[in-house]
């Protein structure tokens, strides 16, 4: 089954490719002993991004999934799920 | 130079490589369509895995940097820089 | 109209009242000139404790609000309100 | 003894003047049953506001009392509070 982030998918997959080089970069500053501010500020960068990552997601799993379980009258468990994930987020 | 957190290197390298590691593990996720709530905690995780890196950075930047800079009589720009950082991470 | 939050009234209303108590007691403390990190404890505290009362709001906006809006077919505002609302949550 | 922020005490307690009125504000609009989002942007709000009274209090700390302490070859303790704080202050 394809879930409503399907049409988001490119976009999703190029900003994770794109935190993945990030991270990978911010270990080659620790790696050359970058000054750690410089390090600092990059990985607040990375959180940033996978942040947008998980909001674009969230928006696709309100619209898709928990859309579609509440209209056919099945959203409890799906309501419930999503406060627990947006607890989860706020808290990560 | 070497910063005060070389002595943490090799656990901000692990974490780092770790996380690298959870960002494609997410990209793979999102390539077969994974129930997105799934997708969604495995970001969660990968945003706590960061702050908590960044988190061992700050704490050896104070203990170093900040601390050096402010025994040597030049801490104005090094409180400055450590309060923008911290701020920043606050944001991210 | 009554909201879903109604159910929670007394809660949030206590909470809401500790919380008033709490960032009262913060300006006495600096008006006293107590000891920084005790005034940023405090600072942390009562942001926790808006924190909590903010999710049981939004849990219950999205099993009250929410839910009706896309029962009625008409949750595309309603979602879109949400989103952006954990968005400014998530960066406040 | 008087703390480095005693030179924003002024800014500091307005803020918070400000802030106890913002919580105070919140309560009234769920006794009123003002709709659910209104709300949140509120608490999002009086959030921010009391994150930015804790950053001008943590500046004046890392320039007052930590650098004091580090100056005199006592940052030891210092140094470690100031990490616990910054920490909790992250944690939120």
């Amino acid at each position: 089954m394809a879930y409503k982030y399907a049409e988001d998918k490119e976009l999703l997959l190029n900003r994770l490719k794109r935190v993945e080089g990030q991270v990978r970069g911010i270990a080659r500053m620790v790696e050359e002993d970058t000054y750690c501010v410089d390090v600092l500020t990059q990985i607040s960068a990375a959180i940033s991004a996978l942040e947008k990552a998980g909001l674009v997601l969230l928006a696709d799993h309100i619209r898709g999934c928990v859309t579609d379980a509440v209209s056919t009258g099945d959203g409890e468990h799906s309501v419930n799920e999503l406060v627990g994930v947006v607890e989860r987020f706020l808290k990560a």
